[in-house]
């Protein structure tokens, strides 16, 4: 007898959960809709020469592989083999990895299917993505990214409507957040104004932290790039952050003296301005010149969603990238994207308890019984409210009552429903609102009426 | 530059095959929350130990195994590296694998959680699981499973809502079936009949051909397990397709000379025949006694769904099951479920041409532009309608009008309105229907109504 066990990093979702992850999923999917966007899926299993040189060192690292089928000790010669080194046997017994994004599973389909795609391609797409990390609070090996896109279009518009989407979706789920907008040409700019030079990539790392500490305990690592005290003074000041409109853009253009690459920003995020002024969000939106992620793809805007009075990073990210095909051999597809992290929206949700007005069931109402002839009543009473649209469980069992009842409270269910002898043959029919705790009779012909002004617990 | 492609026997699923796959899978659901059924997910990864075991020796064949991370061949001794022999050493790389099925885990959730679920337990799962089979027409290496089970009830009344279910779900989809059942009891009770003694696997094996080649081709082989030529017609003859009733069910009884198992069997049907009898079912149910799937693990009654006029064996199949988590360490748990094969279904519903009615898209209308003060007002105008429920797109760049009304006609959106300098002063939008090619003016305070008034293409 084996006591069984899940994997560590993965989770069952039983039925209370599934009723809250669907309402996140269900109220992102009908915005997405709203907006033409189209539901796609990739499968789990992708050829590892698709996953691997796409995220890193790192992350290479963290695809999980699937051993051949069939004699893979076959597959790698002797001499490899006596070495007995995992590194350098791992690639004689894999081909295939679990996907770990669903970026470039995209980029893949849309390389394999240009052909057959309508362009713009405006794509979501919902799916569980698996990483051999080590798991601790808040971070899984299986969890769910929701991202959609818009791809073979480099109109801002896209931005516009991708921030609209966001700002709609977080004011439906009942979330406050706020929205940072960044420019990687006003990270290349200022880089530019300190003469950062091929230190590029470290200062990035740097002020990609300022979300997390305060600019003082990062001011020797800045003078370590070669900063003055002055000129760190300078670039707190410049990444300070500001509310998104035409005046705070004025001020950064002006900050970063015109460099070029200034202006190329400010005068992409004055056009999307113009788009996010009619646009009438819901959540405060910021420019945030400390946002600095995803920089090895993101070529233009950088979009950046947190949720306010909580402390959980950002909840969903996204940008516009240049060359999402490039790899697989479609250059010069411009596209953009926002992920939203599902887990941490859901964690989110639960801290600040908003899934408290949720059914926990759409049953509304259960036919409970004492014997053989009130069951069978029931099944078939159950049949004709379902007819009229209603959802109802008939107890199964033939239980005493209060284990009936016991049954209702559990799951949820307002309203049980007695039905004994009497009942049958008077077509007055018991009930007790588990909710209000009052009982009385109804006859079985307005029962349906009676149930749907019925509210859930 | 790599050329992409497809882990064998995966696929993409773009947009239009999505929508369709939804269609049946929102369906399938919406029926299932009627009867009270509750949403239930279990992570793509189990540790092998789960898995193994519970599919027979070619199940596990089939099981895709995870490479563990680290240093793996340091976990084997020098003795067993050196004999290069696959089979001894995958043990030693693998501890984790691919979801086989939804049965197993759900078995292992209940075990696991047995003090936190409410019982009798009704949840429906869907999600897709692998097997590292061979690729061929309709048998994938990913595909969904949608199982429903309620466990923890012996009640009959399980039995009649899972085809009650099932029956409901095929008539909304569109699709004619036949419902077929049988009882464990009265396959025994044939076999006790003809004294079939410990050749009974073999026994079942034949007997479960019959639903693919006639009777007659398998005279030779039932001679071989014992029976004469009388016996083999008398075999024929019980196996004959009744329509599941009373009168049926009694001929059955006599047919098996009242044996004690037909008995049991009979009198279950007999129970469940009440419940059937008002049920109103759309389809034909049948009593199939030569339907002998699963034997396995089946230990009452025995269902199998086929669509009619298609060749395409069953599309949906379940059963009774008394001992689900006995392998988990919690005997005595009783369960029915059926399973609902979504790509078969799928495959079916394409080749009856059931999904020509579906809409490609829920977006009615697309707002069209020449310039950018056509786009910023279309930008504008789109998120007053979609604040009126509507789904609308706005064509994202700016691009001759030919090019925009052929990515709306693609896309199957219906209604293409058109915004020039003209119809920004006079607030008069000119518009043309994709389908009934009708074009005109329309005022844009009459636009959200005109556009509800579409049909889709």
């Amino acid at each position: 007898m084996m006591k069984p066990s899940l994997v560590k990093g993965t989770r069952d979702f039983g039925p209370a959960v599934m009723l809250k992850r669907k309402f996140i999923i269900n109220t992102i999917e009908t915005v997405f809709k709203k907006y033409g966007f189209m539901p796609f899926e990739t499968p789990a299993l992708e050829q590892l020469d698709t996953l691997t040189g796409k995220y890193g060192n790192e992350g290479d690292q963290l695809v999980f592989k699937i051993l051949d089928s069939g004699d893979f000790a076959a597959n790698c010669d002797e001499e490899t083999w006596a070495l007995k080194s995992s590194k350098k046997i791992a690639p004689k017994l894999t081909e295939k990895g679990l996907r770990y994004d669903l970026t470039v599973p995209l980029a893949r389909y849309v390389a394999m299917n240009r052909n057959e795609i309508t362009f713009p391609f405006k794509r979501y797409q919902m799916q569980p993505v698996w990483r051999a990390d080590r798991p601790q609070r808040g971070r899984y090996r299986e969890f769910w990214q929701c991202d959609i896109d818009c791809i073979g279009s480099d109109s801002l518009i896209n931005e516009a409507e991708l921030l609209t989407i966001a700002d709609l979706i977080f004011s439906q789920l009942g979330l406050n957040v706020t929205l940072h907008l960044n420019h990687r040409k006003l990270i290349e700019a200022i880089a530019t104004k300190f003469n950062i030079g091929d230190k590029f990539n470290a200062f990035v790392g740097l002020i990609d932290k300022l979300d997390k500490v305060e600019f003082k305990t990062l001011t020797p690592e800045f003078k370590e790039l070669g900063l003055s005290d002055e000129q760190a003074t300078a670039l707190q000041k410049i990444l300070l952050l500001l509310p998104f409109n035409e005046e705070s853009i004025a001020i950064v253009k002006d900050n970063l003296n015109d460099l070029e690459q200034a202006t190329v920003g400010c005068d992409t995020l004055s056009e999307l301005a113009k788009y996010i002024n009619v646009s009438k969000l819901n959540s405060p939106i910021c420019l945030n010149l400390s946002l600095a992620r995803g920089l090895d793809y993101y070529t233009g805007c950088i979009i950046e969603i947190k949720a306010n009075s909580v402390n959980m990073g950002s909840i969903s990210g996204g940008g516009r990238y240049d060359n999402l095909t490039g790899v697989f051999g479609l250059p010069g597809v411009s596209g953009i994207g926002i992920s939203f992290g599902i887990d941490r929206i859901y964690d989110v949700m639960e801290e600040l308890n908003l899934f408290s007005d949720l059914a926990q069931t759409d049953v509304k109402a259960i036919l409970c019984h004492m014997d053989e002839q009130g069951r069978l009543y029931n099944y078939n009473l159950a049949n004709q409210l379902r007819n009229e649209g209603l959802a109802i469980e008939v107890y199964p069992d033939i239980k005493k009552l209060p284990k009936q009842f016991e049954y209702a409270e559990k799951k949820g269910i307002a309203l049980v429903i007695i039905t004994g002898n009497d009942e049958i043959e008077s077509g007055q029919l018991s009930y007790k609102n588990i909710k209000t705790k009052q009982q009385g009779k109804i006859d079985k012909n307005e029962l349906s009426t009676f149930i749907s002004t019925i509210s859930h617990i």
